[in-house]
């Protein structure tokens, strides 16, 4: 069984590499606009409509994963639509609470393998100036994150606290993802990293 | 004023680098056997013990920053000798809390700069079974980290939760970092990313 990443993401990429396990790329486009106000059913719908969309164009034998990431606050933020957005985006989260979801969901394209989890994380930012804020988006890190900042990069010298998985606010918990592989007993037919290992999952 | 980082930790230098601000790296070797118990005492007196030591041998007009991590559960935990070292501490880790400090020094060469401060962050290890720890090991990722594990790494796949800064249990809280700089007034001084804001810190 071959396994397939659904998603156009850089960061998904690298992050599912330390599984140890070989993987292709698949990107799809689907639409997200999806009725749901609940966070977790969010990215998990969405999650679960890219692995599905992602299969039905693939050959039998391949395990499609697939991840939706969002920001919470009073509201599901998604990726910006342009500068102006991101600024709002910012502005809205500086200096609170918020909380990232990230959704993940296993398919497969026989359809026999269905599982989907999400994973949820606090992050408290920083209070920021409109001045740092300005020079944050100069950055141009911005672009085609959810909530308008990547944790990863420059936003750190805001991000002064989280509670919950740190990868899951990158774009892919990889504990997670690691725990449903085992519960669908993946890790030693895919051979991810410990599916040399005899007595284990 | 020049800024210089006495740590030869690559991880250290990639976060530093989040700053935007330029800066040279000075490696100076320290005797870490101090006798304090206290984790928070202990990697603030060794951050300030290196930060001094690469002061006292560069020119004036140099601020250094120097940080020392370590990891906490019921005792200190520094870096493994050698791989027995390195099972014995996953193996104690594994299945439980544990806790990552990081010191922070900034010292200027000519004495008139001295702070101090630390990072915090509670790390939850999943279960992990020999096979597993095995196959960790043999990652060779185990080498010169504070407690034999690197959470940016393949560590990341058992690492189920933190609470705090990410980046303090990489090595460098640049959040932290970034704070302590603007108490001493040295973001515009060193102008650093948001050095050009003239309303800034």
């Amino acid at each position: 069984m071959r396994l397939v990443l659904a998603s156009a993401s850089p960061r998904r990429k690298e992050l599912l590499s330390i599984l140890g396990v070989e993987f292709q790329v698949f990107e799809c486009d689907v639409d997200e606009n999806i009725d749901i106000q609940c966070p977790h059913d969010y990215v998990m719908e969405l999650a679960m409509l890219k692995a599905r969309t992602a299969a039905s164009k693939l050959p039998e034998d391949v395990l499609v994963i697939a991840a939706d990431t969002i920001v919470y606050k009073n509201g599901i933020l998604g990726k910006p639509v342009d500068r102006e957005d991101a600024f709002n985006m910012i502005k809205f989260l500086q200096g609170s609470y918020h909380e990232v979801y990230t959704g993940i969901a296993l398919y497969s394209s026989g359809g026999n393998i269905y599982k989907k989890g999400y994973e949820r994380t606090v992050v408290k930012m920083k209070e920021m100036s409109h001045d740092e804020i300005e020079w944050y988006l100069n950055r141009n890190e911005y672009k085609d994150k959810a909530g308008a900042y990547g944790i990863q990069g420059t936003a750190s010298i805001f991000i002064e606290y989280i509670q919950g998985c740190y990868f899951n606010v990158v774009g892919l918990p990889v504990s997670k993802l690691y725990s449903m592989l085992k519960e669908i007993n993946a890790v030693n037919r895919l051979k991810i990293g410990l599916g040399g290992l005899k007595d284990d999952g």
